[in-house]
């Protein structure tokens, strides 16, 4: 209960603002990342200069007892709200540009809780160069707080890497070790945007997707109709996280590496004639750390490797 | 209860779907203004082309309970959420162009209900020419629906027109009577795309805003500082529904018209020199119905003229 949100204290309730001055606020704690109006908040619509490249937009919110709970800290969450939608950004290999931010909350919202919440969220953009330009507020019923944040990016270089395009024998590779984030609570992420516009410039490299939600589940968007993909177990990346959960769940831990999600690493297809290992080193020399080869998209499955169909990732809806 | 979101049966259920189905359904939903991936769903983010005109975005949800109720048809509640959305974008005189849309919802929400709410959504996408291009579900407690919409715009000729720009003397007018749309009920408006266009082509009209809280609030956003918007009760255009709820509301119904909101009409200022009489006659003769002069901004309000202070327009977390 360390973070709780709300409050029966009306004085330390937003219920005490009124919407100008919540909206005031709003703009005071998130400082320079609000331009003035019209091109931020304040009128009608955010007004933006045309730009040169192709637009990229994305939408993600962050729901209290559903993104987060009051084991973490607001302004945790607030970087969480823009570093999910970050994550996406880089998934396309592309650069972040402006936002827009909807909150959905309650009367009994605590004001310093929704301060530091902006003030997360502040620090995240001025530390990518993010706008926030526009925005809006709702009330909810007590006990309720989401907030969407929608982002503009834009392509970082001539391509933009989508989820489709890759074909059987092509290779599968991952930005970074997998599993053990605890579902809600998990925010010590960092959004692979240098290494998502690096790969969008490899020639070889297909297609690509952040693992937000377990490679069980991402993978499958990245599959060719008629293929599986072919994969040993112990070629998944485990992170310190996962084997840590692994003692005690009763798990193997490569199975929270591939189901737990919210791991925001880049999940990618390279072409199966590429150079991999010269593409492998190619990486290590420019981010100083390894790429993960978990393998190739087969006709059938090689015996021992994940049988696919028998895991599922996280479903929004269950 | 006619048209309750929510059901105890689970096959009725959008439980009974998992996430992939569900996407799918929507896409199915949306039909002709789902465009293919990656210009549309079903990707990190949508890709759209690079675009000659000055950008516009605004964010505007429905939530239950908030913005609609069981009396309002699904197929309304998504022709409400675009065209709330259509109404910011009129205020600047710009043209919609496409959206993204975030939905929260429940385990219980009938599959029926989000299937007429998307069809409505589409319906009125498909009027406009608005391709919905990209979008996110999130699951959340029981009985619980929203959606955002963030619609993207352009200006339709060389003006944007904002909130900010008039001076003491300059003249407020709005297109259309005023009052009576039930809180949480109205949704029989039509966003004025096409007048807010003509109006920023107009040199001499100078700001403008929609009318969603209802003119106490909007005005104030247009008022220069050191001046009052000096209007006349008589001179406030009255809807039919502020004339009937008027007699038997105990209030008059120039207070319902201007206190009431979710008119959706614009407001807008025009310069003092302006020729007024001409630019009436030019409206009249373009739209077959009359513009609506208010009066003006004053430094000190005349006698019998409305006192702005002792009434609020509508505030959102109260």
């Amino acid at each position: 209960m360390k973070h709780h949100p709300f409050t029966s204290s009306p004085t330390r309730s937003v219920a005490a603002l009124g919407e100008t001055q919540l909206i005031a606020g709003i703009r005071r704690w998130l400082g320079s990342v609000s331009p003035a109006r019209p091109f931020g908040i304040g009128d009608d619509c955010a007004v933006l200069p045309v730009r040169a490249a192709r637009q990229l937009i994305t939408v993600d919110p962050v729901i209290y007892g559903r993104h987060f709970d009051d084991g973490v800290p607001p302004r945790a969450v607030g970087e969480k709200l823009l570093k999910r939608n970050l994550s996406d950004i880089a998934a396309m290999g592309g650069r972040p540009t402006y936002a827009v931010v909807a909150l959905a909350l309650a009367a009994d919202l605590r004001t310093d809780w929704l301060e530091a919440f902006h003030r997360g969220l502040a620090a995240c953009a001025r530390r990518h160069g993010v706008k926030i330009v526009g925005g809006d507020v709702a009330g909810t019923a007590p006990g309720f707080f989401g907030a969407w944040l929608t982002l503009h990016g834009e392509s970082a270089g001539r391509r933009v890497l989508t989820r489709t395009g890759a074909h059987r024998g092509d290779w599968i590779l991952v930005t970074g070790p997998l599993g053990g984030s605890r579902p809600g609570h998990h925010y010590r992420f960092t959004p692979r945007l240098a290494e998502g516009a690096w790969l969008a410039r490899q020639p070889d490299v297909v297609s690509m997707i952040d693992v937000s939600d377990g490679i069980a589940k991402d993978l499958a968007e990245l599959t060719p109709a008629g293929t599986v993909p072919d994969v040993l177990p112990r070629a998944i990346p485990l992170s310190r996280a996962a084997r840590k959960i692994a003692a005690t769940s009763g798990r193997p831990a490569w199975w929270h590496a591939v189901t737990d999600g919210e791991d925001y690493e880049l999940l990618f297809t390279v072409r199966r004639a590429a150079d991999l290992p010269r593409l492998m080193t190619k990486w290590h020399r420019h981010f100083g750390r390894p790429l993960f080869l978990l393998g190739k998209f087969a006709k059938t499955a090689s015996p021992g490797s994940i049988d696919w169909p028998s895991l599922h990732g996280f479903e929004h809806l269950r």
